[in-house]
This record gives C-alpha cells, structure tokens and sequence, in this order.
C-alpha cells in the first residue's frame, strides 16, 4: 500500500512540500468516517509509529467506515533542526503555533439555515460538511494568499472535515498519555486507553480539534436555540501520546490498540476490542495549570509525569551555582494538588518558563 | 545621567536581565505625563537612536510634564541572535509574539464603578488608575508564576500604565514611517511626522497600545451606556520608525524631532516645535492586507515602502531557477490598489511568506 | 531548457533534496570548460540571479567549452530560516560552515606518479582528474556514511572537479563585490570586473575553491620538486557578488557581464568580452583581518564597503543607552590602514562580533 | 562560600556575562593544582551538579592542592534556547563550536629555551607556564580584537593554565559515560570510575583538554629531540557524564566520587579514595567512528550507550512512511564491532545525520 501525495507546500530553493495520505474505503456506508493524523507538531514523531501499526491492522482487518490516515502531516516543522532537536512546534518565520492556524471555520447560521429549511437531520449533515468544505477552499484561493502554516492547516483540515471522527496524534515534551475531550463527549473518555483527560469546551483556539467540532457543536447549539433537537454528529479528539522525539514501536503497538478499542465502540472497525482498565481521571481545561519558573536555574525534575501530587510536593529542584551556598540548591512545590501531567524538556531554565503542567481539580471519571 | 536599571528576567545561566529606565519630572504637575519605549522586538533597534536624542533635547529643555524613557526594553529579545541577524520578534522557546503578551486589563465595570460613586472624573482617573496597576501587580504574584514574556510585558506595561500618553517605538523589516493611532484620537494622525497611519479599533489584540488605551476606552463606553460623557484620558500610540537591524543618528535626530512636535501639541514640553507638512494617508486597521507568496522563490522587490500602488502593479519578481525556462521568471502584482507599506526582509521566500503589507482603501488625512 | 536535478540529500521527514544543473556541451573541445555554482551559503542568493543572466547569454550565444551551471547549490541552507532571514552559513545542527565539508583530495603523489610514468602534461591531467573523481566516490559510499554537508559538498565537487574552471558565487554580508584568486594565478585578478581581490595560498581550509585547486598545485609543486615543469591546469575563485538577502536582476547583469568577461578571455565562449577598467586592489589574504567589537551595543556603520580608511578613521558609533551619559556614544576606529570589504549584517552586536572585515596592506593590481 | 564572578561577554543589550569561580587553596604547596569546570556546551548541564558535589566534599574535607572549580563556563551557551532545548554547542553568530575556539599555544621552542638555558625542570616548568600565560594575554588584547567565543575560551584558558591537572566536565547527546585521555597518561583511564577511554595524541583540535596538554607535550618532544628528558608535569582529560539536558543529583554524587578518587591518586585531596572497579575498555580516537543515516527517517535507537556491538547488529529502526508498504520499516547494522558510546538526540534524522559514535578495535584496559 503506497500513500498519495499531498502538496501542502513550497520550501524557498523550490521543493514541493508533500504529505503522505492513506486511504481506506470502509466497508458499511453507515459506518462513521475517521481522519486520524500525526506529528503536525514536527518533534512529536511517535503518532507516526502509531499510524504505521494502525496501517499494518487495517491491511489484515479491513474496517467498516472510511479511514485516512495522514502520517508526517507537517513536513516543515519535521524538518526544521535547531541543533541536534526538532524546532517544530511553530514557524521559525512568525513564531506562530503550527497547531493554532486552523480556520475558524463559521457559518452565518441563521441566513445558511433559512436556505435550508426543510432538511433533515441527515441532509442537514451533508449540506452543512459542504459549506464549510467549501468556505475552506475559497480561504485557499484568496487573491492575497493565505499564510505558510494556514496553507498547510487548511489543506489538512479539508480532510478532516469530510470525517465523522478526526484523531490529532500528539505528544508532549516530557509527558505522560492524556486526552482533550469535548464536554458534550465525556463519555468517550472511557473508549480510550489514557488514564487522564481534559474537557474542553466550545471555544475556538486554533488547534484541530477545535476546528472539527466548533462549527457542529454551534450549529447544534443554534438549533437548539430555535427548539430543535440536533444532535452533534462529528466529534474530534487530541491525543497526547508520551514524550516528544522519541519513537519506541512497542508502545506504539499499545497506543494504537487503544485508539482501534475507541474505534470499535464507534463501530469502524468490525472486531471487538476493549480499552484497558485504568483508573481514569479528568478536569475541565480551566483548571489546566502551569507551574513557571518563579526563578532562573538548573533544574532536576522530581515528579515523573503521570503522577498525582499534594500541595507542598517538591516538584523541581533549582540549583544555581552562581550564587552564596545557602542559595545553591531550592525545592520548587506545588501550588495546588493534581496530576503532573508533564514537564519542560529542558534542564536549564529561564525566569517563568513553564515548568509543569498540572491537572489540578481532578475527578475520577467511570 | 545615568539610568535606573529595572529587573525583568533571569537568564538560564543566573544573570538578572535589566532594562534602562530614564526619568524626567515635570516643571508643571498639570502636565500630561509620557512614556516612551523601543526596542521591544529585539531587531527594532532604530528607537533606542530616537530616545537617545529625546535625551539628549530633554537634558537641555526639561519638559513640563513628567517623562518616563526605557530603551532596550527587551532584553531578552535584543541578545536574541540566529546567524547574524536579531531573532527578536517572539519567544524563541515558546514562539509567543514580545508584543502580544501585555495584560489584557479588565476590571468587572459595573461593581467597580458601584464602590466609586459619587468620583469626579479626575477623581475616577486616579482611582481606575490604582485599580489597573493593582490588577498587574496580583497578577505578577500569582503563586503559578508568569510566563517569561508575560513578566517582561507586566512589568513595562506597570510603568506605561501611570502615563497619560504611551509611545511604543517599533520599526517595520523593510518599511517606511507609519503610525497605529487609536479611533478615538483620529487628529493625532495629523500632529506626528508620518505620512501613513492605521487607525486601530478597541479591540485588544495583545500588543502594548492596545493595553494601555483599551482599559479607558472601555471604561468611556461604558459610563457613556450608563448616560455619563467621559473623555478618555489617555492614549497610546506605536509608532513604526523605518527598517530593523539599523541604527542611523541622523535619522534618529529627524524622528526624535516629530515625537518632540507631537509632545508640544499635547504640552508635555514648552518649546513649540511643529510637525513637518507632508501628505498623510490613513485607512482602517481592517483595510490592511497582507500579500503571501503564492509560490515559493527568490524575490526581488520591485516596490520601495512608501509608495502607492495600483491593482495590476508589480511588486515582486519571482525567480524559480529549478523551472523551466518559461517559469524562471514571473511578475507577482498588486491585488488591490493602495499604499506598499513594508515588505519581508529576505530574498528567499517559501510559499505564503508575507511579501507585503498594503494599506488599501486608503484616505487622505488632513 | 530546463534543469536536470541532482539529488543532493533527504530532509527527516523523507523529501528529497535536488539542486538544478544546466548543462551547456561546447562547440570546441580544446576549449576550457567551466563550473560555475551559486547558494552555497543559503542567504548569498544574487549569485542566482547571475547565473539566470548567464542562463540567458549561453542559450543566445552558445560557448566553445563546456559550461555546467548550478544555482540554489544548497537546498538545505536556502531553506532555513530563522526568523525573516535566512540562517544559511552552517548546517543548523552541527554548526558546520557548508563551504568547509568539501574533501581535501589528496592522492598519495609519489605513488601515485610512480605508477603513472611516461604520462604526457595532457595525460597526466586526464588520469589524475579520474583519480581525484574516484577518491569522491569512494567517500560517498563509505560504510561508516558521510554528513549532511559532506553528502552535498562532495556530490558538488564531482561535478567541478570535471571542469578546467570552476567558480563559485558567494556574496558577504554587506559588501563589495571582492574575489578569492589563487596566488599562482594573480593575472586573473584583472580579467574579472572586480575591485579587490584577496590572493591565497596553497593550503587547504575546506572551501570549495581550495577543494578544486589544491590536488592540482600539489601535483605540480611535486613535479616540481622532481624537475618536472608542470603547468597547473585547473583553476578555481571565489567571487564575492555584493550583499546577502539581495536579489537585483540589474545588477545580476552587470556581474554576469564581468564574468562573461573573464570566460572570453580564456577562450570559453567565443565572444570578444573586456572586463570593465577600474582601480583594482589586492592583498594577500593574511593581510584580510577582522576588527571585532570591543564592547557589546549597538552599532551604526560608518564606512561604506569598498572604501579605503585610514588608520584611526571612525568605523563605527556604538551606543549603549544602559551606561551614564558619557559612555553613552563611542566612535571605533580602524586599528590600520585598508580597504573596508565588508561589514556585519545586524546592528546589534556581542562583544567580539565581527564587524568590519578590512583588506591591509593593500597594493594595486595592474 | 560564595562564588568570585569573573567577566567573561558583553550581551548586545550591554549585560556582562559572567562565570562563577570557586577557588580552594591548598594545604600543602607541593601538591598539584586542579582546574575543573563544566557546561561549556550550554546543554550539558551534569557537570555543574558534579562540582555542586565536589564544592560540598571540599568544603568538609579541605584539599591539599589549589582547586579552582568553575561551573556555568559558558552563560552565552548556557542561555541560548531555540524551541524548548539548549542550542548550546556553537556560536549561533558563527556556527564555532564553543569547545575547538581555545588558543593554539604555541611557543618557538627553539628560541624561547636559548633564553632559558640552565634551568632546572621546576625552573622550566614555571617559566614556561609564565610564558603560556602571557601569550593568552596578548591574544586578548590585540586591537583588531578577538572573537565572542575566543574571549571566552582563551578566559578560561587563562585559569587552567595555572594549573597542573585540568578537567573539562562534558557530556554526550544520549550518551554513556567515558573520557578522553591524552596517550602518555595511559594509566590514568584506571583511576577514574569511567568504563570507556579515547586515547588522544599530541594534536590541536581546539579543545580544552588539548589546549592545555599539548604545549607541554611539545616542550617534552622538543626536549626529548634535545636529549634531555623532561617528564610532561601537566595533564587534561575530558570527562563526558552521560547525557545533556539533564541534572541527576544523585549521579552526580557519584561522578564527584570518581573525580575525587583520581585527586586522591593524585594527591591533591588527603583522604584515600579508590577508583571503582569494573571493566575498562578503549581505543585510539582514530578508531572513534562515526555512524551516519545513510538515509533520512525517523529512528528508534535499539542499542543504549555503553553497549558492545558485533557488526551487524541492528543499531536503529528506521520508518519512512512516505515509501510504499515494504520500505517502511528498515534495520540500520554495525558496519563493524565496537562500543556505542552514544546516539543522536532526536528520533527525526537527515540523510547524513550522525546516529551513533562507537569506539572500534576496543582493547580492554587493566
């Protein structure tokens, strides 16, 4: 199986830039559609891996619904080197986030619907996915150009948009697997194997996700509004799969049983596959912290991601050689109980860069 | 004189990142106050020239009102350094913009005002003003830290907020003189020496200007829905002072004397000093466009900032030495007509690179 | 007449990286052939732009020798930005300059030549070039690899080690337009429409005009050595072409035209071509010394590149708007007498930063 | 005990840079001196947290030698940060590699012992290191000044220099621990608690270690070319602690134990501390080789540093998922036996990246 090639680029001596895509035609029309993607983050390569092994089982086990699988989909941030890392989180040009160019992707719902009085749910659907597929493409065609990273967003996300379920595989720096939800999807926290997930809401901050769901959880919203039951048909997931810059084929075999356990609820896949007991736990996006360094140092990291602190915890130790003895070494602790869910990759730190991130305000979720 | 050095950060490595500050107190307490910054993109190096000759003119006529200068005001930004040039327009950890991480500074209006009846509008200046500096000082104690660039915006932005009048000195890459001035003050477009101006809306948008002036604006609009007129009391401007990663003293000694001009209008000095005449030009923030690169290149610019354009003028040759002969060479024009502000700073150019920035729509001011 | 593309490499997330080669066959066998390059070092981009001049002149006027054309030579520093502009002197992740990875080809002589005796001058030439030429390719299939920029440096020296002249087009910061000529070739110096030439030695630092020159001015320093007058048969300059980030089709003419020039006097093209008359100067390049800041600050340039100084002429204002008044702005003054060649590219300068490059010692050329 | 701050840069903002300088004096006079320092590679951190330890050792066990210890050699590395990592391993002006920029010392030997005819060893031995001494300085006051990186290794070189045993605190990529050892301190691959030796020779590469052992290296040579024999009175290792971007106190305790237990062979602390046992390998550094992709892709690591290689053992997993189904998965081999001393740090590689450096024609040490 040999992927197309999708352009999504020019580099400035010439060279098109060209995603690979895959495609899967499911075999029951009534089986929702799915777009998964991975490494638009260009140093977290480990979706890739997952992606490979979703590719090796959909090959064996032909799914029911449509799959598109869109591996390496952000050739300019995977190729962009500073030393010896991947500076692939943002266009070195602008420093703008390659996950925040997404379009937001509105409609004038209340003239659009009165043009479309009379549909059904169903008809609603495909008519809506066409106006916004649409309105993707004249952005594109602009006279005055779109910028680098909302070419490649918006050529990705022309894809995903044809797709009931949308996946963004991401990781993240030092990090353990976690899950953005939407809140009016809760439930599929459990259809996944990630011990902790943040529910968003419906706010439009330029990633992915966000740019798959918005535009359906408003037209459900308006609807509801006028009294009419609609409800969202498409739902978009980010996944966060561990660590940046590395890639480890084993653990993508587990990560990519998790996301087949959440496709087999979902009915594309035929087999059926369970996601692993855990315990699970999750907390609204606002209460998503980020612990900054209160000062400049050397820092060893003393809470692995993944676990639960208390207030008071150590969290970082800070040494700094520069100063009296008594200063040379600090514990850094945590301002509020959670989950560490991640750290900086970096032992050298500046005055506030993001040290941790914590869950804070969790609950178990069953 | 000798400045103040004000800290705003910590290196990784342990040195206390500081900033200049100069003071001048005014001869008349009725004065308005100024604050003038450069340097805030770290390649933007032309307003540290223009305050050195501010300084140097208020050392020999002090002024009336009480003037506040801080060159170099980004550290961080100016040591920036990527090959030759200054890689000081973001956070080259996080990608985060220097001038698009000031304090969005709201205070919930209704109860505020209800615990400041009865105030005089001097009275309510005073008062709104304390509650604004308090606001940014809580936020900078917050036990969950501030980001690097939110610590070095915080904390100009607390001495800006006691000025009646803000500058904020930026340069454009390539570009010639122009002024971002907010609606409300309309009639200063015509009392600097810059022939373009972009008339911004009260939106915060994350930039210095917008911080200081948007805090009053909401607070005129909203005593005007509750049926009291009240003049909002200060502004800010940012001014655009020609190329970066070039300093020019003579240049320099023309800008200082424009700001200079300005500030006699608003009778900070007591000298009367006249803004040049010139033709000026404005248009709506909106009416701003940018011109990507359709196709990736080398480029020359065929337009210098400044001029006016037609729709159908060239303004960039494109080179494409890896085509076919047909293809080596191509004309990219102008989609609108209107005034070529600035364009990009390098000759090799990826697709959807920003190539120009165009005032369209434009008017003349006068 | 469209390009062949040479693979030169792949970027991590698999795209191939190719360079466009023009090749023009000569009418005259007994006449030179030629290589000529451009974009080694990714923001030295005029040199493009001639070569389309050159581009245009061959197919009008097609030459007697051989002539391979090869602009955009290195895809991965053109593509690298940082920033605006483009970060194209060394491979980002090693810090290696590109035009210092080219192979010091050098055959064991003296066995060498005892295996090839009774060799004619025009044999010998013929069997060495196939030497120097297998050397490169065992290189490139070494088991151990190569580096990235060994990979395109030697792949690009196969290419001009097959030619009698090989150029190479680079330009400096900002600068003048200046030339590398071997010393043993220092009547060349004239037959270019260049103002200052640096004359060099034969040793060996990894540039790519050393990497073409020096096998052959060994081979004959050891024929020499062995009573043996061999004439050296090869030649390689560098031309430095005017400033960075500049692409100027005008101008491009004009240096295609001293370059069309030079090839008429060797008997490349059939066309009776002069170089421009103008005052010429020359050192040798141990006379070419680099004044690095005393002091951090910013910086404004006050000598033009080209222009003669002598010693104790201003060469820079340096402001530093953090000390007291009077350290506040400095004048730096040339250490010697010379020729400013070229100065650095940002106004913003560390402690040690080269800022001016001077010729000393200066004679003219005539 | 407080750190003396010792100059070493200018910031383009005007902040001076500065080094930490911690100096014991020792007990007794006829012990050796001892210079350590650390993270002249701005990412690797370790070495900082091992002088941590050995100030903490120092302090309750005073040494018999001067020790002076110097962490954070580097602040402009230190501080330089692109994307979330430490690009701190060359000049981001100039690509220099901050550890091949110390001064070639070299005297006329020939002259310079004429004029110190009839000294005695020790006589010899202090003159020469005067004389060394004052060679550093006269580089860093040349009126065409010196480099940003000169001024800072020719500094630090300036410390070492004063004394007999020189320690330069590294670390690998993903590496394990090992240490370069000049060849006539053979033995000294035994007194350290270091499992992986490079043999050195007397050649300048612009490193620390070699900076400081090579003049006296000659000096000996030259001697020894005299007939007299002159035993090298001064040593340099590079010890490499694992890998960067990571503080481990402790580790650290025991790579401070290592150090201490080769001061203690040494002479330079009273307390009789052993070396750890284990086994020791090494080679020369001709036998050093590195291992580059021959394509690109993303990379799993298969063989962790520190591990012994037959040839053909899989080293790296490489994934293309651009290519069709059969060459989406590759194995990368040993081209030879030998030690995989360290690995890339990013699983995203370049055609040509350097993936592994293994000693080969290991040899183990007793």
């Amino acid at each position: 199986m040999q992927p197309q090639l999708l352009a999504v680029g020019e580099l400035a001596a010439g060279q098109t830039l060209t995603v690979p895509v895959y495609r899967f035609i499911g075999s029951d029309p009534a089986a929702p559609s799915v777009y998964i993607q991975a490494n638009v983050h260009g140093a977290e390569v480990q979706g890739n891996a997952v992606i490979l092994q979703l590719l090796r089982y959909l090959r064996q086990y032909p799914p029911k619904g449509n799959v598109t699988l869109v591996p390496l989909a952000n050739p300019l941030g995977i190729n962009q080197k500073s030393g010896e890392f991947t500076l692939g989180r943002f266009d070195p040009i602008t420093g703008e986030n390659w996950n925040r160019q997404y379009l937001d992707n509105q409609l004038p719902l209340s003239h659009w619907l009165s043009e479309h009085q009379g549909y059904s749910d169903r008809e609603l659907v495909a008519a809506y996915r066409q106006a916004l597929i649409a309105n993707l493409q004249t952005r594109l065609q602009s006279p005055w150009g779109v910028t680098t990273g909302q070419r490649l967003a918006y050529t990705l996300q022309l894809l995903a948009t044809e797709a009931d379920i949308a996946l963004d595989l991401h990781t993240g720096p030092k990090s353990c697997r976690h899950l953005y939800c939407p809140e009016y999807q809760r439930h599929a926290a459990m259809q996944f194997s990630i011990p902790f997930t943040l529910f968003i809401p419906n706010l439009f901050g330029g990633a992915m996700d966000e740019a798959i769901f918005c535009p359906w959880w408003r037209l459900s919203d308006y609807l509801a509004s006028c009294g009419r039951q609609f409800e969202i048909p498409v739902v978009a997931f980010t996944l966060e799969l561990g660590e940046q810059e590395l890639i480890d084929m084993a653990q993508a075999q587990q990560d990519a049983q998790g996301i087949l356990a959440f496709l087999s609820v979902r009915g594309v896949i035929a087999e059926p596959l369970l996601p692993l007991e855990m315990p699970r736990y999750g907390t609204h996006l606002k209460n998503y912290r980020k612990f900054h360094a209160p000062q400049a140092g050397l820092v060893q990291y003393l809470v692995a991601p993944g676990s639960l602190v208390e207030q008071g915890d150590p969290l970082v130790r800070l040494l700094r050689l520069d100063l009296p003895e008594s200063e040379q070494e600090q514990l850094l602790t945590a301002p509020e109980a959670g989950a560490a869910i991640l750290h900086f990759a970096s032992a050298a730190v500046q005055q506030g860069t993001e040290l941790y991130k914590i869950m804070t305000q969790l609950t178990e979720i069953s």
